[in-house]
């Protein structure tokens, strides 16, 4: 199967305790196809400014991510910028300056509307809507926000949930959807939104699955020198999806291995700066990966 | 095997933002052997006040706990007051009357001194060590500790740690001990220190255990409503150890499903306050639990 991805595309400013890292490329449908390219073919629909060259970003050999989407408009690309702390689950936006992503409004290319698995990026929820409405019966759509959205497009927001399959959110913007500092009744509560399946990202103490009947937990990976957290989400995203993409199954035995997937390449992702890790690994060290955390769940 | 518990006795006082509750029997030394009686024998040392009446307490039918180290004291037992959030991780000390508490002196009962796990739950580490030197070749010792001995007495507590098998700690605990915010790297100090085995309780995200040569990171059961977190760190050690003691094996493989069985009591004991939700729990529920868990964690 292959996948559409809808988000943003930046250049990243990063602070963290040891090392400051200026313009590095980033954003969402960035971070997420390249996780996500391991595994399935993917399809980009973002936009950039003048200022941006993909060409400077290295994604691995023989990767299948399709740009065709991708449309640069006069003006500069998206900027954030943003501070880390020792502890790597707390995090700080120094600044967003939108640019060309302001006008942003997806139109995504003919050739793409028939892709088998949708995953709508962390945008405005009426641009995730625009999506939904341009593409053709896709067989599954995964849905990813946050706290902006949560707070401030709320009615758009619930109708991209209600039409979504599965909802990836982290432990705060749970809380904040639902007012549940409880995960496990804060899920529930999505469930009862209209989605299948809810994924609860914790950051580094793993991420939780539930559906009507099933409940994963998930560890992370310990990652002992955590280099740049940024695109965490989105590589987990990436294996998530990707997994699914390549297996071409969505039963609860297929999710679970998906969200050890999507953890792996996480953990990969934070190990150094941007796309650098990402760019060189091998699907042998996913795989490899993959076994680790088998062995340190099993018992 | 039998197991020797020295900690504390006391009555609780807790506020939840919930309900709250007066004077409720609870203290390390309770906790734990109620815990870790449904599995094996424990003998308990411990100092109560003339306002203590064991016979108030219900831990269940025939559970084997010899109290022949209870001592009781002149003036009054020790008591213990704290608030809980809804952020069940958090909790803030209302006060700590030592009373009983302030003198206690461990003195071993001779038929405890060679039983063959010894438990030295959160006291003083030179009580800790005061146990250690009454005892005869026990085949394990396990330990507990907290912040207020790691600042205020860390070379009594560092030869504790020296003469453990066995440090559970929490994870700011880790952190504290050992100056790292990593929690694998800072397991990996504490393993310099002596010890062949850290666990690191982390509340609703579950705990990790770590040796020279194995990683294992278990969930916690998803508990819907806790009523009462007080208890929860010691019935997670009784589960543990009692585990252990009840199996006669230390390797790794049985550390792994102790750790699981030392999750599935604190759950049960977080369910309603003090020792009410203990009491009348069956050992089938247990292994149900535990079962329950396997199939949140298998993929």
């Amino acid at each position: 199967m292959n996948i559409l991805v809808v988000g943003s595309i930046a250049f990243d400013t990063v602070e963290t305790p040891h090392q400051s890292f200026l313009d590095s490329p980033g954003g969402s449908a960035l971070y997420f196809s390249n996780a996500a390219s391991f595994f399935a073919p993917v399809n980009v629909v973002g936009v950039v400014g003048e200022d941006f060259d993909l060409k400077v970003i290295d994604f691995g050999k023989n990767r299948p991510i399709n740009f065709d989407g991708l449309y640069t408009e006069k003006g500069k690309t998206f900027r954030w910028g943003g501070r880390y702390y020792d502890d790597p689950n707390k995090r700080d936006t120094l600044f967003t300056h939108l640019n060309v992503f302001e006008n942003f409004k997806p139109e995504i290319p003919k050739h793409f509307r028939n892709s088998d698995i949708v995953f709508l990026a962390n945008i405005d929820p009426d641009l995730q809507l625009q999506v939904l409405n341009q593409i053709t019966d896709p067989k599954l759509v995964v849905t990813d926000t946050m706290n902006f959205w949560i707070s401030g497009k709320r009615s758009a927001l619930d109708e991209v949930i209600k039409q979504s399959n599965i909802i990836i959110l982290n432990d705060e913007e749970t809380q904040q959807l639902t007012g549940e500092t409880n995960l496990t009744r804060g899920g529930q509560k999505i469930l009862e939104m209209g989605p299948d399946v809810v994924v609860v990202k914790k950051g580094e103490h793993g991420a939780i699955l539930m559906s009507k009947d099933s409940y994963f937990v998930a560890p992370a990976f310990p990652v002992q020198k955590v280099v740049d957290p940024t695109g965490a989400g989105d590589s987990f995203a990436g294996g998530f999806v990707g997994y699914l993409a390549e297996n071409e199954g969505f039963e609860d035995s297929e999710l679970r291995k998906a969200i050890i997937y999507g953890t792996v390449v996480a953990s990969f992702c934070v190990e150094d700066f941007s796309f650098r890790r990402l760019a060189g690994l091998k699907k042998e060290e996913l795989n490899k990966r993959y076994s680790s955390i088998k062995k340190i769940t099993t018992y």
